[in-house]
């Protein structure tokens, strides 16, 4: 699999960053766009992924060490906008078809809420 | 909360990375220490911590950027040493103990097998 540039990506998140499906923003920058999940697992269930295609943890090389670092300190921020930091939260990141992955664009799952299922 | 010196870490993470502590060792860089989970929730479960005490992903600001990133990408090569990397793997991080986070020293939980819960 091979990584696409951005106006070529043609996964779901790819045709979200581009704006041709809608989606509802939480949060934005130059490298980062987040917004809802359409199937919500928890109260609160936000996707945060880099603007620039990497397929999935599974891709990460020693040069995707910045942004990737940028996305964890990026949903600490959006924990704390949404009001979820002080009362806790859960990111996972599933690498792999194997591992339940379903769109090969990476993705951070920001999970909080009561109803946060035990792992 | 406070982020301690290496020296006086009271987490129990603390202790293991001075030594005081036993764990089965996986992976050591210089920023970064891995072991098994000694309560593990699937076939591979590793925990993949800074050296450097940070309290959680709460707690994580810009400057900890290029450190979380490097966790991240050093996941991915733990996954490639334990040969899960093609068959799929799960990262997760609770940040909080409304979240289910149990030691106040970042962690990584890096997750893998043919019984990997669902979530």
């Amino acid at each position: 699999m091979t990584r696409h540039p951005f106006a070529t990506n043609p996964t779901i998140f790819g045709k979200i960053l581009r704006g041709e499906i809608p989606s509802k923003k939480v949060y934005e920058d130059d490298l980062t766009y987040a917004f809802e999940d359409i199937a919500p697992k928890a109260e609160t269930h936000i996707l945060i992924i880099p603007k620039q295609h990497l397929i999935g943890n599974q891709d990460a090389q020693t040069g995707d060490a910045a942004l990737l670092g940028h996305l964890m300190v990026t949903a600490n921020k959006i924990a704390i906008q949404l009001g979820v930091q002080q009362t806790g939260y859960r990111l996972i990141t599933n690498a792999g078809e194997g591992a339940g992955q379903q769109v090969p664009h990476f993705h951070l799952h920001l999970l909080a809420g009561p109803s946060l299922p035990g792992f």
